[in-house]
C-alpha cells in the first residue's frame, strides 16, 4: 500500500459518514425517530452474523457483511427511495450507478472496482449471498413496522398486498425466516395494524 | 435451526437497536452532531474492509468485523465512557461483563459463547484482529478530531501528551497508519487545535 492508496482511503471514510444523514421512512424499534442509513446497515450485519444459518443455501458471510454495510451508500448521492414507492423504482438506477462510480471510485482502482462489483451484485439479487441479503433488508422494517403498531404500513397507507409481495423476497434467502415473516404478515391483519 | 433458536435471535436483533441511542463524545465529521455507537460501528467495519491490507499481521477480515460490529453492544447497559475519562476506566469492568453476558446471552447458546469469546478477544487486544479493530476504534475519532478544529480535544481539554498516548495503541495493528495519525497528531499541533 503506498501513499496514494492511503489518502484515496481516507477521502472515502471521510466521503461516507455523510450515510448517517440520510433518514430511512422507518422508525427505530417502539420508536418514532427515523433511522438513518448507517445505523441500518449496521444492524443488518448483526442480522446477517446471527441468522447466517438460516440461509438455504450455503454463503460466504463475509461478502453478505460486505454487500450490507455498502449496500445503500449509493444514497449519499442518490438519496433513500421509499420501497412502496410507485413512482420511483428502487431498482438500480443512473442515478445510483453514477453513485457508486463516484463514491467508490475515491477508493484505490482495485477496491473500487471490488465493491462496485459487489453493490451491483447485491442488486441484481441472484448470487446466495445477495438473495440472504436482501432477506436481511426486507426482514429488518417487517420487525420495525410490527413493533411500531404498523408504523411507515399505516403512516403511508400500504396495504397487505404490497407488504407480502415485498417480503416475499425473504423466501429467496431463507424459507425458516420467511416462515416467520410470513406469520409475522398475517398476525398484523389480525391485530388490524395491516390492512387486507 | 429451531423455533427457539430463532426467537433467541429476534429477540437479540430487537434488543441490539438501543446501541442507536447510546451517544459518544466524538462528533460526526465536520459537524456538531454526536455520533452514536450504531453509526460508529458502521463506520469501523467499513474502515476494515478498506484498510486491512494496511494490517502488519494477516488477519482474519470476518473476526475483525465482527469484533467491531459488536464491540460497543454492552454499552447498551454500561453506557458509554469518555477515552480520556480520567476517574471510569474504559476497560474491560465488572459492569460490562454483566452487560455482555444478559445481552448476547439472549441468543442460543452457541452463538452467545462465540459472541462473548470474540469481545472479550477485543477487549484484551492482544490477538493480531484484536490489534487491528482497536486500530480502527482509535483511527476513526481522530479523523472526526481534526475535521472538526480539534472537536473532543479542545472541548474537554486534552493535550497532546495523552492524545500520543492513547493514539499509539494504531501502532500495534500498523505501523503505515501509525504513520498517517502521528503526521495528523503533529499538523493539529503546528494548526493549534491540539496544545502541547
Amino acid at each position: 500500500m503506498d501513499t496514494e492508496d492511503l489518502l484515496g482511503q481516507i477521502a472515502f471514510i471521510k466521503e461516507i459518514d455523510k450515510l448517517k444523514y440520510i433518514q430511512r421512512k422507518t422508525k427505530l424499534f417502539n420508536s418514532e425517530r427515523n433511522e438513518n442509513d448507517a445505523e441500518h446497515s449496521w444492524h443488518l450485519a448483526l442480522m446477517a452474523i446471527v441468522l447466517a444459518d438460516h440461509s438455504d443455501a450455503p454463503i460466504d458471510v463475509l461478502k453478505v457483511l460486505k454487500m450490507v454495510l455498502i449496500h445503500d451508500i449509493v444514497e449519499i448521492d442518490a438519496g433513500d427511495v421509499f420501497i412502496y414507492d410507485m413512482i420511483k423504482s428502487h431498482s438500480n438506477t443512473d442515478e445510483e450507478r453514477v453513485a457508486a462510480n463516484r463514491i467508490f471510485g475515491l477508493l484505490p482502482k482495485n477496491q473500487a472496482e471490488e465493491l462496485i462489483a459487489i453493490w451491483e451484485e447485491f442488486e441484481a439479487g441472484e448470487t446466495n449471498e445477495a438473495k440472504f441479503a436482501k432477506s436481511m433488508d426486507r426482514l429488518e422494517p417487517l420487525l420495525q413496522n410490527t413493533s411500531n403498531n404498523g408504523g411507515t404500513w399505516k403512516e403511508f397507507g400500504v396495504n397487505y398486498d404490497k407488504v407480502y409481495e415485498k417480503k416475499s423476497v425473504i423466501k429467496n434467502g431463507s424459507k425458516s425466516l420467511w416462515n416467520y415473516a410470513e406469520g409475522l404478515i398475517n398476525e398484523s391483519v389480525a391485530k388490524g395494524i395491516l390492512k387486507k
